[in-house]
């Protein structure tokens, strides 16, 4: 059912402007603030693909749970006592009740603020008082939702048929993910932003670093300038191989050590997405803003903090960066045609001292600053295109092929839900 | 003339939603948060039913006013010079200013700010400068809307063919509450809270206690659980007899004193209500933290102040408990799918002395606790109803028995409504 | 491109509602808050007709620019290197971002925050990184909005196609408005003000002084009451005989001494608008507290600070105030359907210093007050026409005729808008 009954937008303007798409362009102004096509947006990206949604260090012990609103569903994650993670519809199966209200907590069984009725951690109702006779707590357990663990690593997919080749995401991200124990991590800092900008808009601001050497002072310290994929130039062709051959000296040296490496892109599958291990300008070891290692402890198997940065992009809506000290990882939740939660969570390895092994302030500055420098960049770009004036303008080959990947995912993916309905 | 002319949502699916009405359970979620159901709330619940706004001891005098917003029509009752209460369209017939911005106030005539066009406390135009020759002051009273005066309780229509059925109620209503007199009351206190939830969520929430027990320490210290509707159990058998005879004498002695008691159903009529004079447990006084009274002067004819509670219930916005010492009532007003006003107001004997007979703080602390309680009931609600998982679940046939006779209300007037265009 | 190519409106309703427009009468309901019809007046009235913006004086050396939104449309407006105004629309042509976030500000060239896309003051490219070949910086200007400077006063008009009775304005209005040397001015104050109410309703307060005897105590000081259109009366006859000999001495003094003063009245035409020099009462100088001038350096060529006040109105969003020692302007900008921005600039000569020549708080301190004033009034029509019980009402012939021009004004543009598509 969708989730308005009484007026579902007619879905032949939205072929239209999905037919009209200008291959090498951004996108039609509706794409960023038309309400209609952010319900589409809902139905047919939001709720028929991976969602990344959070870690599973966020909820390492029984009966740990948090919450997460994607769209209008409000969705409960927790561990059973089989130290499964699961995910659950967060609606009583009474009245409609939330039964968990905060960002994240803990319980022994999940009891309705409302009535009291009270389901055990798989879901199954085992209390409701009063009810008729013939009442059956079996058909009222709580409605389960997809859900994948990947290396710890949490997607949710609200779809009764979710797209199956993430098993293939899966298998291929795990070696490249695992050496960094996620399970041994916890949740040193996390920080949500609202962005007042179209979902869509935050996500093409994160597949490119174009706008970086302007704007991310603390950010591009630790990055190489030339893993922006500039344009071709002869004054820099020397700069360009010099860059080439660290990275190919790099992943020689980190694929040895057991760390994979190399590029993956998938991100025009259906469930897509991007990996690859970059080395670090300077000292190498983290994005923080003299470069080094903001936790003493290292993760995992890790034993070099010059380990570079293993990024890990998924479509629709996460990004993720592992080093050796630590991890950093996003998600970006739409919450309305022109607004935007990014949600930041920094891990550390779970046996780190604050304090001792690592300041929460210096592991967050990098990160914290560039998420307002962007939400800046984000906003000024959704009050141009709300203005009559915007076109579509030409992407960069060199600096802006992976935001036309995100975009040419999303119109295809769009596309598809229209024609299947 | 309806509110928006330009966009009239089209009836067709909102019938097929009334249709598809599951009894026993809750509604769907389009009830609760569509703006279409909601402009159709507006339209065939709150314009063509009795709605209670208020109480005459707020204006006792002569010009003494109060304004209400119902829905989108700001309303203004007063008291005019033959001391009859009038209600009135609180919009100018100049150019549509409001005339009296204030929650309430004192005026010899309404005055509009804008122009000084000015009518006398019978809605006639009295005073307009500089028209043109021929403009008949006659043709420009205010509008005035229809109002019911039950013992106090003010009840006003925006229909042009209110409900007839009203006078059976203040008929049969009248024995019961004319004993306490609340034109000898005063306000003592008022409160408006906003609750982020559908009205007809507050509704249903008013009309059960099944969650009382877990959520309101406050409320059910003066409160018998048995008068909750539980469902029949044998270990519970020898109690629920021992609440039935204190029923049963307390009735007895009440109308041996000459307090009506019984209860009253009338739920399912146009203008549907319920009463009941029930006894309070502890001291059986009053509804405060120690049940005893919060004002040491009586009301009205009240002469023991162990006179239990009469509780008044009426569609589709109203709950009212009379007690020997004091009374509160509620009116809950929609202000918008997903907002509602809920206005409580204390009364107690006008002549009683604030610091001597009666402390505000004693008397309102129930409510005031015992509504931020289901304003967080309410809210948790609206989030989980929200989401595409909820599906209408079942009532309980014992405690929730009194909710379903709204929501069948609520359905049978809508679809009376729709018929009848 | 209209700006939501999804959900464009039936302009039927629209028609049917221009079609029972009552001459005389307020306007219908739907035009002050239906949002479809607010769609339609950024459509045909604000975005084909030419709209005060601000004055040249913000922007007095070449690279100044100011900002402001019509209706979604960021606009830049800027002075060029060859010291000619010029606007744009402030929107990059590369993926949307604005280009000027603030205010105002000044610039060598106009570079884009997101990418650095550079456009010099003419609207050129002339940077834009890492392209493709073949890439045409011509291609890619800034888009060009039209604009008028009517003697320091800019006029912009988004429309393809202008109306072109802008020029006959201009010629007729330059002789009034050019002693007062705008240019020679500076912004000595600049308040914002948002009223909750729909952007018609700012304009019809404007547009009649029937009000202000009751609500505006400071603003009243200095004008003449005869002024306003009173109905004739008899007893009034010898103080309405003086009030006109009083304009008709001041208008040949005046003439003769070089300022035009005779009412225009092209209310009606497409670029409507209307002027007048107008005696002000008591000492005769400023719109001050105390009448008398609140700078003591005068503007342009005007050599008597008793020279009344110069007033120009235009349609559809602004009314401006010229005296001998300072300029009070007004920009009304459409928000939303129920709100509206008013901008007010004070000018004085830009020689002029502040604390030893003019005080602001007592420039400012009339049309501060008013504005509020103002506010509340508009307001309090929104809240009145809101409701069900709200028709259009009669305007004075006398006191509101030019409300009636301005409505009349209003209905036709719409409806020649709507037209012509």
């Amino acid at each position: 059912m969708s989730h308005s009954v009484i007026s579902v937008p007619s879905a032949a303007p939205l072929r239209e402007l999905l037919a009209r798409r200008r291959p090498g362009f951004s996108l039609e102004a509706p794409f960023y603030h038309s309400p209609q096509v952010f319900e589409a947006d809902l139905e047919y990206i939001f709720r028929r693909h991976w969602i990344y949604v959070g870690v599973s260090a966020e909820i390492p012990e029984p009966g740990d749970y948090l919450t997460v609103e994607l769209g209008r569903d409000p969705i409960l994650i927790l561990r059973d006592d089989d130290m499964a993670v699961r995910a659950f519809h967060n609606v009583c199966r009474h009245r409609g009740s939330r039964l968990c209200a905060g960002r994240q907590g803990s319980v022994g069984n999940l009891v309705c603020p409302y009535h009291q009725w009270t389901y055990d951690l798989s879901g199954r109702l085992i209390f409701a008082d009063h009810m008729a006779d013939g009442f059956d707590p079996s058909h009222h357990s709580l409605k389960p939702v997809a859900l994948k663990n990947l290396e710890g690593l949490l997607f949710i997919c609200l779809a009764e048929q979710p797209p199956e080749d993430i098993d293939e995401m899966m298998g291929r991200m795990a070696p490249y993910l695992a050496p960094h124990h996620i399970d041994d991590c916890k949740v040193a800092a996390q920080v949500d932003i609202v962005e007042a900008g179209n979902w869509k808009l935050t996500m093409e601001n994160n597949r490119e670093c174009y706008h970086c050497t302007s704007n991310h002072p603390e950010l591009t310290v630790s990055l190489y300038a030339y893993s922006y994929g500039f344009a071709p130039r002869a004054e820099q062709a020397a700069g360009l191989a010099d860059y080439q051959r660290v990275v190919a000296d790099s992943h020689a040296r980190w694929e040895a050590g057991g760390l994979p490496s190399a590029e993956i892109d998938r991100l025009s599958e259906t469930s897509g997405y991007r990996a690859m291990r970059m080395p670090l300008d300077r000292k190498g070891q983290s994005q923080t803003v003299d470069t080094g290692a903001a936790c003493r402890k290292l993760l995992g198997e890790l034993r070099d903090p010059a380990s570079g940065g293993l990024s890990f992009w998924t479509q629709p809506n996460s990004w993720h960066h592992f080093m050796a000290d630590h991890i950093v990882t996003f998600a970006a939740l739409p919450l309305s045609a022109e607004s935007t939660l990014v949600r930041t969570s920094w891990l550390v390895h779970k046996d780190a001292v604050e304090g001792v092994d690592y300041e929460v302030d210096n592991l967050t500055r990098v990160w914290r600053a560039t998420n307002l420098q962007d939400r800046r960049l984000v906003e000024e770009s959704q009050r141009g295109v709300n203005g009559s004036a915007y076109r579509p303008g030409p992407y960069s080959p060199y600096t802006e092929a992976l935001v036309e990947k995100f975009t040419d995912w999303y119109v295809q993916r769009l596309g598809h839900g229209l024609e299947r309905g």
